[in-house]
């Protein structure tokens, strides 16, 4: 296949065992497995999971559910709060699907009971310790005292997204993540007074890292598809799980300083990073393609150290850097394969065919 | 006009005070402005540069330069290393516009020789500090000497972009780093000893700063047209002079913090950002927005402090935190304009227009 700009390479293969490998761990954990299309924002890649019998999802936006739900997706949750301003696209999708919303706060449950007419699953946001929303464990209470009477709607349960596991971590850390989580979850639901209610947890590193877990009834992670050089910092997954790698042509070698640029920037992967030990920061690994546009993720060839509004700039032994030429095509296994992903038109399978996904541009 | 979404405005006002006044430096100086367009990406507002007297731009890749050459810009130089890849759509392109191709190797200059049969300008990138790409002043010389004959094409100059310019500084500063960058510029003409040959430079922190400036042919900021939070940063702009700003709805509010969370992340600001004197990081400043969907640069009301894919939260004090709620609009004055308007699919004027953009996704 001919590759003149950056493109994002997919490897079925891989994503496919991604997904079975967190369908079998939910299955034998008892826990249904709503993974976070986020990721991937595909259609085509979700028919993966269909085909790994998954029937239900979770989405991060209105918009993000209207797509999935013309794709044939009946049962999604959106696990972002939620906004009062979407409730026309809200009231139409809970029309036609089975619809979840995120609650963190007792007037947007007036409002969806006063706007809403068709039947929404309400999951209220527990902060579990990221403190990004949710919220706080001693708040439950005073939430389940305020909470008005349901006529259109019903409490579905507690939901919450560990997002401080997102750091290098062991088995053990996530463990202890995990634990404290469930356990928050769990008293919520005892002080609420209803055992009815379920759980659902989600986050990637943990839900990998996690050996077993019991306790809760859903989990939600959405990166694992994919995975990516990030989720390889933290220690959550080899390099050869992950799924996705931008093809870049070579426009410029520098043997002085043993780097070499790509067309491949900040508008095709994102600014994310991490900070390695040596201090440096890193924004993806590059590797070699293979003659079918495969890669070799065993062996990284280099580091991507700057990126600007188009360039990446990939730092190479000198050995290395005397192999590659202008008009060559390297890989770069992205930092943060959802920021990249959402940057992108579509995926380019290694069979040559075109996996379309949801354009924001297009709503 | 209703915003339910996190939605780019642009004050049409703003931004054309700055191209006047970038377009009236020029003047002053005897120089050609050819702003670099990357930044708005927009047809509709490549106009207001029209209105102007400004027909030439730059661009910072082929596909780029196939949008605005399709919406009649008949002069346009692509910033970005020659890409051989794309060989095809620079034939195309060069047999339509007058095409100015950037060059870092004596193998491009070869390669458009043997497949490019329409005149391209070329020029010649110097690497004038910033150490990203372009030939090394003391290069020049060996360059000249392996230089092969120009049958179908014509070397136009010198081309250098101050990108470390962007770093907090000062007028001293800023005339510092151009004045460098000219006399690398013009002893690079004089090594190759064509007094004919343009030289060509520029970078939004410098073409702002300097009082004047002289001995060049040419100037190629870029940023200017909307400038964002990280010249304000540097030093470049008052708040003010920002012509765009992300209108994001409130979905939750954290008394408990001081924090709110908005619809408007990663995927809606990029994840660029600056690192504060307090040791934050910043990702924009919240402003307040008007009736009329204007905003209020001169009192930030609050800092945004971290980002998730969807996901900003903001910073406020107590009392100011207090006046905001669940539903409604708050602006975000982005801290890197090019990347925030690369994210969206239009801009949306005071007056409630959709100004049109290119989108990648498109081709």
């Amino acid at each position: 296949m001919k590759i003149s700009q950056p493109t994002l390479l997919i490897d079925e293969r891989i994503a496919r065992a991604n997904i079975h490998q967190m369908a079998d761990k939910a299955n034998a954990n008892g826990a249904l497995l709503r993974p976070h299309f986020k990721t991937h924002q595909s259609a085509a890649i979700a028919n993966w999971f269909r085909e790994a019998g998954i029937h239900q999802a979770t989405v991060s936006s209105v918009q993000m559910a209207r797509y999935f739900a013309a794709h044939g997706w009946s049962d999604l949750t959106i696990a972002f709060p939620y906004n009062p301003l979407e409730v026309e696209d809200i009231q139409q999708l809970a029309s036609q699907i089975q619809l979840g919303i995120t609650i963190t706060d007792i007037s947007a449950i007036k409002h969806l009971e006063q706007h809403v007419s068709s039947l929404c699953d309400l999951w209220i946001k527990l902060d579990v310790g990221t403190h990004r929303t949710g919220i706080e464990p001693h708040d439950v209470a005073a939430f389940r005292l305020a909470m008005p009477a349901l006529t259109t709607h019903r409490l579905k349960g507690f939901l919450a997204h560990a997002g401080h596991s997102y750091r290098p971590l062991t088995t053990a850390d996530a463990t202890s993540i995990f634990q404290s989580a469930r356990d928050q979850l769990h008293q919520a639901r005892t002080t609420w007074g209803d055992p009815g209610l379920q759980l659902s947890y989600g986050d990637t590193p943990t839900c990998t890292l996690l050996p077993a877990f019991e306790g809760i009834e859903e989990i939600r992670p959405g990166n694992f598809v994919f995975y990516d050089a990030m989720q390889h910092h933290f220690g959550v997954c080899p390099l050869t799980h992950i799924a996705v790698c931008m093809a870049c042509p070579i426009v410029a070698v520098h043997p002085q300083r043993n780097e070499l640029v790509v067309y491949g920037g900040a508008v095709h992967l994102s600014k994310d990073f991490v900070t390695l030990d040596t201090g440096d920061f890193c924004f993806g690994w590059a590797v070699r393609l293979g003659g079918a546009a495969s890669w070799d993720a065993h062996t990284p060839v280099g580091q991507v150290v700057r990126l600007s509004q188009e360039h990446g700039i990939i730092r190479l032994d000198a050995d290395t850097l005397a192999t590659f030429h202008i008009g060559d095509v390297i890989g770069i296994l992205p930092i943060h394969s959802c920021l990249t992903a959402d940057l992108q038109p579509y995926y380019l399978s290694l069979t040559g065919a075109r996996l379309s996904k949801w354009c924001p541009h297009g709503v």
